[in-house]
């Protein structure tokens, strides 16, 4: 759970040391706080040819209070900007001759790139362009941030594969930015238009405020808000592809309680991360139910009395339980549903049992499969709601002495994959996350040469927290991300493993 | 080019100072060789409930001319063995007590489990009990090969779970084998009929011969033969799909000179990765043309002068220099076109040239587009033909100072998954391969550090040889390859490093 290193070279004297042995210094990642404001600073804005998305991130900035400035590259932006009432200005590099660190130039936030008009390969230099003059300005632990267009949806080959190749600066970019800086690619439907295309469609009749543009922001908001906050402190290297399903958030929708009112079903909550999912959800509002087995009732009870939720102490494998959380949940229904609960039971497979295969299989994969099937045919999961599933890194790499539990997180990918096509008819979403390094219980017993190689060997050089899981779960569970399912998104600071 | 560390710790003083300091012994792994038998010794066969592949696997070990054992799980074996003529036998599971270096029992040269059809998560404990008992009586240098449905093909989400669940085992398996052993996972779509199948649809009319299987040989022959074979010694943890698309190798086909009368095309073919490829399609019997910058006339002069090919010196950037390849290969035409012409020119983004970043995707990407447009409108790229194109690892996973490496290498997984459905109709496949640490001058000239880092982060514990990603390339271009498209193939011994 603590990282003495990180705390060292954060400290004066190990700030030092770490300086003159030149040693990787981690950052210190900012994180979401209650009491410090979510969104503050400077947006500089960057934009290849032809950008459609420039006027929904204007809208989207103007809401949050943050400021902008304009990329010579981005030259649409400043009427946009004044439509929406946002302060901007013009971007100035920061001058390479006083270094990196110096420079008079107000250091930004975030930098965001709208790729969605790129047609050709040619056209990446706008990428190369804006990127080039504006990294260095970049604050730490800030964000990058890029928008294009799911190249699978692309009309003509060479823009699908114009499109694709931003996957590859954005991942880049997140490695070499390092300094807690996150990097992430945001794939956004056509079919989710522009206010400024609409209000050309639907032209006179309809007014020309910026609320105009709330069938945009339903749809891209909740994701640039995740990415612009320090929500997302630990997600980077991520894909991520926003659908054109509608979500209809009010101009009233209060985004500071975005789960008011609804109710949150998290297994395995009364430890780790799932006890950090079920804070993480009643902050924002939600009415909490903790599932764990009835061993852990006293921590569940613990976690669940700190948020004002209901403890449901249920083995999750047993054949009548599936029945039993339907009951128990049936009157009031569920919004979110949250399978966390997990096991490992770690041996190469020559020396493994078969119970060991089959408990692992059976609480990481199966459960979550038959208690779905219970809550969605009785209808206890309400139409439009959200299904989250935690996976892994190791369901995506696998892992030595991890075949069973890599087994189940991968299927867990592909249960992810297959129900979202059935879900999406009722509105349904199902993602999920794939943690990497998180420092919990379980991390800190490990040997201290594994446990600092799954530390460092990632863009942030530092293992994640369980609350940077919590928050990704959140915003998968919002109201505002009706377009995103299906997906995995890895929660692992740019973890080196792959697959 | 010379991997010293390897060569130490395999000859007999470094083997016995390895063992006695703990060091980490790669193997040398066997490569394929003109002079030895590609395929011998004894496969191991298990399988899930309802195997469907395992007749056409008979089918294919019986023509390679290896045998069989078979596991207890794999009833269906014995008759359909007896059926292709191929010697076969039960399974012992060696004597854990003696230890897994011991044990009187013949070690296999493979692992081959059919789980096309496993329909749910708990019918995995299959795959779990025969890799249970037969992992440790795999040979160094040994494979696994887990055949499958592809997911996204299945008609239940349960299945597709299950089916998706198998990548998690497969690339833990590859990552706890160690020893030179390769692991990879093949989706096999259900159109491709086992002989079975079709004898049974089409009943007593046909004749009950093995030869009747020629069907579903074409469809995945080429790919069992790869990765039975020491051609894919660098190729693990990979996923592979073999679509319906038919392919029709008469039963005369000589598996010997695939491309005996097929002419292939090979740009940066004067050196290192490009020559190797240039060396292997003429080996398996293709008139190689190669194309390199006028600058490398010399080499590329030697190295077609080698393999009786021919050199074209050409700039491929050159805007007139698609139409002039087009004219130059038009009146005999091009079944194999090799885009493998590639350069690096790293620098972190802020301190990258403007021409740094333009050279590096005209030349690995957008050239590439163009040649392929004047080749396909010209009809030089014959109908039925391959394309296969190299993108990298660091086009999947980002790197430091490579965003326009990364960019251009992404690139080319988006012209692979575009172009695949538009060449479809005229039966042209179109794949990547992705190499990892390939030991050449480029790898040679790294700092040592990271090429250590480089060579030894995979579960081969060593770099790849040019060779290795050639005959990954052949295979793709095999005429019984027809089946395979739209993908992007690893060559990177299970590289730790991912997306």
């Amino acid at each position: 759970m603590n990282d003495s290193y990180l705390n060292f070279v954060n400290s004066p004297l190990g700030a030092r040391l770490a300086r003159s042995l030149h040693l990787p210094k981690p950052e210190m990642l900012r994180r979401y706080r209650a009491d410090a404001p979510e969104f503050d600073g400077i947006v500089a804005v960057g934009a290849g040819p032809s950008p459609q998305l420039l006027d929904a991130l204007a809208g989207v900035i103007a809401r949050i209070g943050m400021t902008s400035v304009a990329h010579a590259g981005a030259s649409a932006w400043m009427p946009l900007a004044n439509r929406h009432g946002l302060m901007t200005g013009r971007f100035e590099p920061a001058d390479p001759a006083a270094g990196s660190q110096a420079g008079s130039q107000a250091r930004v936030r975030a930098l965001v790139f709208d790729a969605s008009g790129i047609a050709d390969s040619a056209q990446l230099d706008t990428v190369y362009a804006f990127f080039h003059d504006a990294l260095r300005s970049l604050d730490k632990c800030g964000r990058i941030v890029v928008l294009g267009r799911p190249p699978e949806a692309c009309a003509s080959p060479r823009q699908w594969t114009a499109q694709r190749a931003l996957e590859g600066v954005t991942r880049s970019l997140g490695k070499e930015a390092r300094r807690g800086i996150a990097s992430n690619l945001v794939y956004v439907a056509d079919g989710v238009k522009s206010s400024a295309e609409r209000s050309a469609a639907s032209s006179a009749a309809s007014s020309d405020e910026s609320s105009n543009d709330s069938g945009i922001r339903s749809g891209i908001e909740s994701t640039l808000r995740f990415f612009l906050s320090p929500r997302s402190a630990y997600v980077s290297g991520q894909v991520v592809r926003i659908g054109t399903a509608p979500s209809s958030l009010g101009d009233d929708f209060d985004w500071t309680q975005p789960l008011a009112g609804q109710r949150a079903v998290v297994t395995g909550a009364a430890r780790g991360i799932g006890a950090a999912i079920a804070n993480v959800l009643a902050a924002q509002g939600a009415h909490v139910t903790g599932i764990d087995v009835p061993a852990a009732t006293d921590a569940l009870d613990a976690t669940m009395r700190q948020i004002s939720g209901t403890a449901l102490p249920f083995d999750i494998t047993a054949p009548e339980t599936p029945a039993q959380i339907a009951a128990a949940l049936d009157e009031l229904g569920v919004d979110v549903f949250v399978h966390n609960a997990g096991i490992t039971k770690d041996k190469t497979i020559a020396k493994m049992s078969e119970p060991a295969w089959r408990n692992v299989i059976d609480i990481n994969l199966s459960a979550q499969e038959r208690i779905d099937e219970a809550l969605l045919e009785a209808g206890t999961l309400r139409d439009g709601g959200r299904i989250v599933c935690v996976s892994s890194i190791g369901g995506i790499a696998g892992n030595i002495g991890q075949t069973n539990y890599a087994a189940s997180k991968a299927g867990v990918i592909g249960r992810v994959q297959s129900m979202a096509p059935h879900l999406a008819k009722r509105r349904i979403t199902i993602n999920a996350v794939a943690p990497g390094f998180i420092e919990t219980q379980m991390t800190a017993k490990m040997p201290l040469a594994i446990r600092e190689a799954g530390r460092r060997m990632n863009s942030m050089s530092q293992g994640g927290q369980p609350v940077d899981v919590a928050q990704t779960i959140a915003w998968l569970a919002h109201p505002g991300s009706a377009g995103i399912t299906g997906q995995v998104v890895r929660v692992c600071g740019q973890s080196l493993i792959g697959a």
